[in-house]
């Protein structure tokens, strides 16, 4: 099988590596020439993932043209959010319509809402590159730090499509001994989870970083989840899918691990620096700080009652004090545990 | 009002030091009266429960009939789950049924079901003191470590009962700035997430021991409430409640927390050491051990699919290394994500 990959961070490199394993031919775009030229070098990325090499086989090209020649059986979507329209401009522009046609399905394994849209990374595809239609694409999600799958952690993920054949196909040519693909159907509810799962984390590393405890992630991680499948419920996704790996296990996995950037930027915030200055110290992109805004905008569109991401918001852009968002989350009026 | 507690284990003093700081008058039994003369002096348990200070004004005896005298308002149930019937045993032979009859409730804190019965702690404690009624029984669960509690970490709970105006008094009388009480009728659901979370968390500390990383954890946990559900629901519980505080929130605490014991019992576990050698090792008792083989025993008895528990007690009591019980539950057959 031939697969093209938008994007060389960290899961892109992970993801390459793992596929390559299965000994189909992968290729890399990473849209800047300088940093395409070193991992080809290194044949590893050493800041974003260290001690992860690529085999000889694989291909790293900074011309998007390259990921399409011979014409892949999938294309594999792996950019940051916000950085998704364009690179799919890219391709819609320097790739023949007819070649586009071809291409076998498109993968998305970004997680997170376009901000300037609110839109979800399927419909931001399905905008850009027109010939692209739900039969044809599917979103891979889970918890999968790609650290962890790097030095190959057993790890189990979802592959959801509404054409059920495609996230088969998935299933079946990209799992391997310690990486265990599961389908489904709710590829809106495997999206949505994807996204708010970052803001939950912004909140989880604020209480980590004021020392507040395991009991007090406990729950706010089952609050999240509530709210989660709410805006989820309204946007027409299952209920269920947010009980399942791309909810509840892409979740706890983000607000525990010492790999997540979101989690991590929550702590930063937690011990007092402002929202630039807890940007500054990351070097890769924390998509909860934008996504919160998306969801923000959303609740109130739907209706959707989001205590959490809302108090989030107001610690990220209303000058909220961390200490005060935890308090008033635990301090509203006494009630039944609904859901 | 009046509240008596039977047990003195770490939970039993963190409640009690919460309690009493509502201004309740509070008593704790002790069986033991070597263990409850040091507390009676030292005012506090410098091994299970290490700088939680208790009131002069909290009475500490090992004469179960103390905590009748006056009445009290509500009985709570602390003692570990397999001394639970002794413990109420104690009590219904020496205090009088009259007595007994004008206790306003009890609510039960142990967590478990017991091992020679296969049953709930509100089923042994109706079994024990037959003026118990379902409208005079709670249940109190959710994610709560002790140690936490102990130091005002701000932590949430349910309380649940089939007579919700007990509920609600548990809400109302026992809340605090920093402990939150939701209520919920589901006690089945309640009780039995509370034990079957105990179990996971062996698995969860063998991937511990095992380096297995987050993203094992979270494919662990989440395939873990399913099957906490699925034995739920054929038990005629919501399975709604298995995402709520008691489900969810509790499992991710349990499974993560560093206070943990059972937790901790799955890393003895992973680091080679055999059943025996890791209970030796352990100072308080780790409630998942003997729950396992009950469960076993019930998912068998209602035709319930449970794998996590299945192979846990296959490396507890069938010889099965923990290495290979991880591995086998990775490389199940590939499927949809069914819940």
């Amino acid at each position: 099988m031939n697969v093209g990959i938008l994007g060389a961070g960290s899961w892109a490199i992970a993801l390459a590596s793992l596929i390559g394993s299965r000994g189909h031919a992968v290729s890399l775009w990473e849209y800047n020439r300088d940093e395409a030229e070193m991992i080809r070098q290194k044949r590893e990325h050493p800041v974003k993932l260290p001690g992860v090499f690529l085999d000889p086989s694989i291909e790293i090209t900074s011309r998007v043209e390259d990921l399409f020649e011979p014409v892949p059986d999938i294309i594999i979507i792996a950019v940051p959010t916000q950085f998704v329209r364009a690179a799919l401009a890219a391709v819609w522009k320097g790739v023949p319509r007819e070649t586009l046609e071809m291409v076998g399905g498109w993968l998305i394994v970004s997680k997170g809402i376009e901000n300037s849209s609110n839109a979800l990374l399927t419909d931001v595809l399905k905008d850009t590159i027109p010939v692209c239609t739900d039969d044809t694409i599917a979103v891979l999600s889970g918890p999968s730090h790609a650290e962890e799958v790097g030095r190959g952690v057993p790890t189990t993920v979802v592959a959801a499509s509404q054409n059920e054949g495609f996230a088969e196909t998935i299933q079946e040519y990209f799992s391997t001994r310690f990486f265990r693909i599961y389908t489904n159907t709710d590829i809106v509810g495997v999206e949505l989870a994807g996204s708010v799962k970052n803001v939950i984390a912004l909140a989880a590393g604020i209480c980590d970083g004021l020392s507040f405890g395991d009991n007090t992630k406990g729950a706010l991680l089952t609050r999240g989840m509530v709210e989660m499948a709410r805006l989820g419920q309204a946007l027409g996704a299952s209920e269920h899918t947010f009980s399942g790996l791309a909810g509840f296990g892409d979740l706890i996995t983000t607000c525990f691990s010492q790999h997540s950037r979101n989690r991590r930027m929550g702590e930063l915030l937690a011990s007092g620096k402002s929202l630039a200055q807890a940007l500054e110290e990351m070097t890769m992109v924390a998509e909860g700080v934008t996504t919160v805004t998306s969801l923000h905008e959303l609740s109130k569109k739907h209706g959707v009652d989001m205590p959490i991401t809302e108090k989030i918001y107001e610690v990220l852009y209303s000058g909220v004090s961390p200490e005060q968002a935890v308090m008033d989350l635990m301090c509203r009026t006494h009630k039944p545990e609904r859901y």
